[in-house]
């Protein structure tokens, strides 16, 4: 091997195990190495047991492979249930607290091959208050949340993949910010089945990679669907809407100078690059933003009225927000949110995909702050398929994220087309050490 | 006045009340005197003070008309809240529960000069189980639900115009059944503030008159949007849908008698009818009752935990369900509720509307059950305008609905269409005596 084991991908580990030229233990091994000499800055980690990681890899090392991840460590947002570690929802109300089974994406995880590292620091309930995590680039700075630990462990080389969710910026925003491979899938393309629920109709289940190879395979494992090779999938002269959004001004210098780059390095590529203006995008911002507060104040009711106390003041007051959303302010932004969904699908049949920031700019300093999901939370609500991939890095050598935005349910086609403008911008081919 | 003062149409009455031909006292009156003449029989009123609706209609007389319904009265369905009557949701729980604010639609309907006149017969919160009214055109068979006495009220000439919702068929059933006008709106198109929720996503606020000016006239009122009269949109040869779902062979052959009587009246009176087929429609069917069971199950969360005893075994039995389904499940469904919205839109750019059953067949026999909203399911979760007209009788003499779907947020013109299919496919101009 040429590289170090905890640089390997996901399917590269795979394969060396498939061969015989690696053991899950050894891999696993080198990850807790990483994780031991890391985690003191990073922060990634909610709970790690080494010999529970250990004794799976010894479990796959001594059966043959099931699946393609096998013998592959993977870090697991606290929000997801594990029946054999604690899912505490970055909450203090939920410390050790032990649930009966395993969410469905793990179990398709571990039918698949994979050793569950541990689990991985959460925002409270996935929601703004951030836990320990640090910016593995610079400590000084937030990782990005809600899976904070999830983007954080892979960019750090400490896991080759991990699982998130989001239901405003939690997956695009923290891959961007760490520098990795973020994807948030179409509406319903994984199954949230045994995730904390915050909002049924926003809540997307995502993962954390340094390639685009091995999160097609993740996709194709969480989904249950056949694998296809981004490769395989011919990308030629993508028509592709360059899209600044009503907050392209907000965004910083570097941002705009990266996404603008990245637009002229595609289109001498071969690409097709057009503006594209979306009419009432603001008003889908908002949309958002009330739906989300609303479900949040119904799903976390519970919490809000048997321990209030021990929620962050800055929770308590969104679910006090989302009380008083009345009932025709919901179903006025719920039909905007249709009216726009109609809208982008009409975008989508000229555009093969749209080009636009990931983040307002690099990660802010300072950890009291996960940043600002403005350039994400349209996209779940629309329940189109985002990828965000590091697009080079800012003055103070924080990464640079471009997000990718494809036509809903077209989530192969997608990351194809990503995979196809990261290798024809100029970036770096894939993600090395931080 | 060549009829009974009852049988005025809300416009009419409210033009002979602004001409000073007719005060609001003696409309009122006469519809007391109706009521008091037939609710031993239909039974469509939950709350009535005759005293207070003389009131109001005292105040409408010694007051300048601020609206188009001066003095009109209306029935409002006791789901929706009134300051200075009852609200008791269908529900011994809520027995003489006081509200101290009036519902939005309430607010409008009273601004524009309307008396309320009364609470209707609901079915328990909303759902299956019914109250006691009866079909006025024959006591032995159900009005349909869940707004079963505001359909009944307005079909017995009781009032002209009366309030319901619709969460699966609660508006279009009972108006067929009963023979009335019946318009669900599009989604959102009302406001629901002050109104019973059972499903955000789902819940639509209807009107239910004897002509289609005044469901054009409340419509406007209602939504805040000036009036068109339907007569002023112009329709020529309109391009109709024929669609008869994938349950057609379940409605009765006098149901598939009138639509297609319907069909071949307005093919020769000049519009285009076109057979339509919708893929994978049984899916949406499907998805409805999962969202609706999932939604009225935390709607109800309050009275299931705290009054249990109170609920009807089959409400709990709802419930009960609804607990039952899974993340996944829902997300499933609301991911194939885009899908079916997508695909509508695409429908409606070559239809101007579609053509289909209201219901199964006539009212049945009995009051236990208030029927099948098969099909009307699927329109609510589709969020598109519906209207359901009177369209000849079946052998029993009881009504048989045509129902018409339009295009989302194109109300106005589906009201104007489904008015010139009514005066173009040989039933009578306009409702009168039952």
């Amino acid at each position: 091997m040429e590289h170090p084991l905890n640089e390997l991908s996901a399917v590269e580990a795979a394969r060396a195990i498939a061969r015989g030229e690696l053991t899950s233990r050894r891999l696993v091994t080198a990850c807790l190495e990483r994780i031991e000499a890391r985690e003191e800055i990073v922060g990634a980690w909610q709970f790690l047991d080494p010999a529970l990681a250990l004794e799976q890899a010894d479990r796959c090392d001594n059966s043959p492979a099931m699946g393609p991840l096998h013998g592959v460590p993977v870090g697991i947002k606290d929000i997801i249930q594990t029946a054999d570690m604690p899912t505490c929802y970055g909450s203090s109300i939920y410390a050790n607290n032990r649930t009966a089974v395993n969410a469905e994406c793990v179990k398709r995880l571990r039918a698949a091959g994979a050793v569950i590292m541990g689990k991985t620091v959460t925002t409270e309930f996935a929601v703004f208050a951030p836990g320990k995590t640090t910016n593995p680039h610079n400590r000084l700075h937030t990782p990005g949340g809600s899976s904070s630990g999830s983007a954080a462990a892979v960019a750090d080389l400490q896991v080759p993949f991990a699982l998130g969710t989001q239901t405003a910026g939690s997956v695009i925003r923290p891959a961007s910010f760490c520098g990795v491979i973020g994807y948030k899938p179409s509406y319903a393309w994984f199954p949230l089945d045994g995730v904390k629920v915050l909002s049924l109709t926003l809540d997307t289940l995502g993962t954390f990679t340094r390639t685009f190879e091995d999160a097609a395979v993740i996709a194709s494992v969480l989904a249950g669907i056949p694998y296809q090779h981004p490769a395989s999938i011919a990308i030629r002269a993508p028509r592709i809407g360059l899209f600044r959004t009503p907050w392209w001004n907000e965004a910083g210098n570097e941002t705009r100078t990266a996404i603008e780059a990245a637009a002229e390095a595609l289109a001498r590529a071969g690409a097709s690059i057009n503006e594209v203006t979306i009419p009432g995008f603001e008003d889908l911002r908002d949309a958002h933003l009330k739906i989300m507060y609303r479900e949040i104040a119904d799903s976390l009711r519970y919490e809000y009225e048997n321990h209030r106390a021990s929620l962050s003041a800055r929770l308590q007051g969104i679910i006090d927000t989302g009380r008083a959303v009345g009932v025709s302010e919901v179903q006025g932004s719920i039909r905007i949110a249709r009216r726009g969904r109609h809208q982008i699908s009409e975008i989508f049949a000229s555009h093969d995909v749209l080009l636009t920031p990931s983040t307002l700019g690099p990660a802010p300093l300072g950890l009291g702050n996960t940043g600002d999901p403005i350039f994400n939370r349209v996209w779940t609500l629309l329940g189109v398929p985002c990828i965000t991939y590091p697009g080079g890095r800012s003055s103070g050598g924080l990464p640079l994220g471009i997000q990718v935005i494809g036509p809903v349910e077209s989530d192969e086609r997608l990351m194809a087309t990503a995979k196809w403008m990261r290798e024809n911008s100029g970036g770096p081919a894939e993600i090395r050490r931080s």
